[in-house]
């Protein structure tokens, strides 16, 4: 690994390699760098499955790259490709079924398919067309990234500390990530932030992907284990909570990782304000409130058996959800690449959207 | 294993076998069951120090032992068997400060053979019965766990969920526990408590342990990651969370294992009342409140390399405090041998003392 590699803005989840996509092997982190070289539209439903690539803007982006390996042996006409883009894009959301990114992405990949195959162009022009789309969802979220963190940065003082849980970081998105983003900004201004990780059990993305890539960026980072972050708080260490989330509802529910909603209401416990960074791709205006939002129940070993080594009885029942909602009460604010949602969600967030 | 030893009533964590101290490996659970034999005050030390016996009353029993094995090579006279007593003390009062039952058995072991001293009967003599006060001080913790069961009882409804955070059962004490106690009487009873496990990192006593001697006893205990303690508080599952703790301060501030203060934030903001189980040995009205009680940190690895794999990336900065403070004002009540006491705490606790 080269050191231009290590730079955290370098190491990046996906990316298209001429007739494939690289994908970073997150479930290895931080103890080995392996990209895996996905083929098929299946191999990209296994990354999102298992994990391999994780966060809701990569997993959108990962998705549009699989339509695109889903649909490109296509040899017929265009109907036939039309048909194998919208084969691939449903077996895509079996995947995963919190992040709505995923669902945003297939959606347009799904559009755009639509439109070139209504225009009847051949089936070469086609293909490069829709590939162009999966590019131009991968450019724009970094682009998406960087407002976003431009936005969060204004709500940050020097010299104070923030905490994180879960990762939203360049690992999550095609670069920066929507709740690490600001901390990166504010380390090329020297601000000198402090933040605290939580390692965010079962999987540990905070631990194995926060705390990493905040480190290869030389940003003063500290990792905790998720029960400490109330005592954090208590000793007057955080000024403010960031994260990002999977899915935003209408009402200003958030859907984010297992363990979010505790850190808001311990947040709200020491007037602390609690941040969520997104891009607009994550609000879903047709999920009403929180209790719409599926959450998915993973598999009872990434308790029992997380770490090489089983650490509870054999047979003991285990409740594993991996995602959890946080009522709209609890948040002080939404942070988009169009700027800072603040309360009355309802309204303001209908009024984002109006202004498209 | 025989079925009569797996009673989590039989797994007893410290047992005196005719000359010297099988000590339950704890961290050894739920994989292996392997009794360890210590020979000296120095085994002792070292069981203590690395969390091969912990639970405040289970390690004051443990250290009252170490006084006995530190002391019982005396061969000259009554002076100098007393002076290895205060020199075992002292040094098993340096294996872990927070938990003041450790003094609280050292200083009583040493008082015994203060007194066993100035009788002036003989070597022998003194040395079985101070083996006598060390065999007295767990039988006593066996009932009084017994009757904190008994009053905790009466806090509980049937049919309902109580969560735990950390291992304050029977393989914390003599047997039964103090928060687990009355979960064993409740089982006794056929009251059919729902019971929630909080897996408690970085040291996961709640799944290596509570997990395991509930199972064990057959009582209906879901194993959950601290994070999900909100969760499942949220959706409603949890009417009462008890806790053991390792030390409580005249003002009722609680000491006790890292997240339980985090827990006792949730609970109140989901109106859930919040117990405390402790025997009276654990109330230290000498220690002002909780900003007085020394908080142990421990070594960064268990965090990073918890459980024989690296889960965190090389070099990376850790804060890994192993208790944390409650203030009191998030504690409904605390469950003694001789009843519950409710706030105003400074008052009703210098009465709870006032009146032996």
């Amino acid at each position: 690994m080269t050191k231009q590699e290590q730079a955290s803005g370098a190491l990046q989840p996906v990316i298209w390699t001429e007739d494939h996509v690289s994908l970073l092997d997150q479930r290895l982190l931080p103890e080995q760098v392996v990209y895996l070289k996905l083929n098929t539209a299946q191999d990209v439903w296994e990354a999102i499955r298992h994990l391999k690539v994780r966060g809701a803007p990569a997993i959108g982006i990962s998705a549009a790259y699989g339509v695109v390996l889903g649909s490109r042996h296509a040899s017929e006409d265009l109907t036939q490709w039309r048909e194998l883009v919208h084969e691939a894009a449903a077996a895509l959301a079996t995947s995963r079924p919190t992040a709505v990114n995923l669902f945003w992405a297939l959606d347009r990949m799904k559009a755009r398919a639509d439109a070139l195959s209504a225009l009847g162009g051949t089936l070469e022009s086609a293909k490069r067309a829709l590939l162009d789309e999966a590019i131009a969802i991968q450019s724009e979220d970094e682009q998406t990234c960087r407002m976003i963190g431009e936005h969060a940065l204004g709500l940050l003082q020097p010299n104070t500390g923030v905490l994180t849980h879960c990762n939203a970081g360049g690992l999550a998105t095609a670069r920066y990530g929507t709740a690490l983003a600001p901390l990166y900004l504010a380390q090329d201004q020297g601000m000198n932030l402090r933040v605290f990780a939580d390692e965010t059990r079962p999987v540990l993305q905070g631990a194995r992907l926060t705390a990493f890539e905040l480190q290869q960026a030389g940003i003063d980072v500290t990792l905790i284990c998720d029960n400490m972050a109330a005592m954090v708080m208590a000793k007057g260490w955080v000024q403010a909570v960031i994260v990002g989330t999977d899915r935003v509802a209408a009402n200003g529910d958030v859907a984010n990782k297992i363990g979010t909603y505790g850190v808001a209401v311990l947040a709200k416990a020491h007037n602390i304000p609690f941040y969520v960074a997104c891009p607009m791709s994550t609000i879903d205006l047709h999920t009403a409130t929180g209790a719409d939002i599926p959450i998915e129940e993973r598999a009872p070993e990434e308790i029992t058996n997380g770490f090489g080594k089983r650490t509870a009885p054999l047979g003991i029942k285990v409740y594993n959800p991996a995602f959890d909602i946080t009522p709209a009460e609890y948040v002080t604010a939404i942070i988009t690449e169009r700027g800072i949602i603040r309360p009355p969600y309802p309204e303001a967030l209908a009024a984002l959207f109006a202004g498209l």
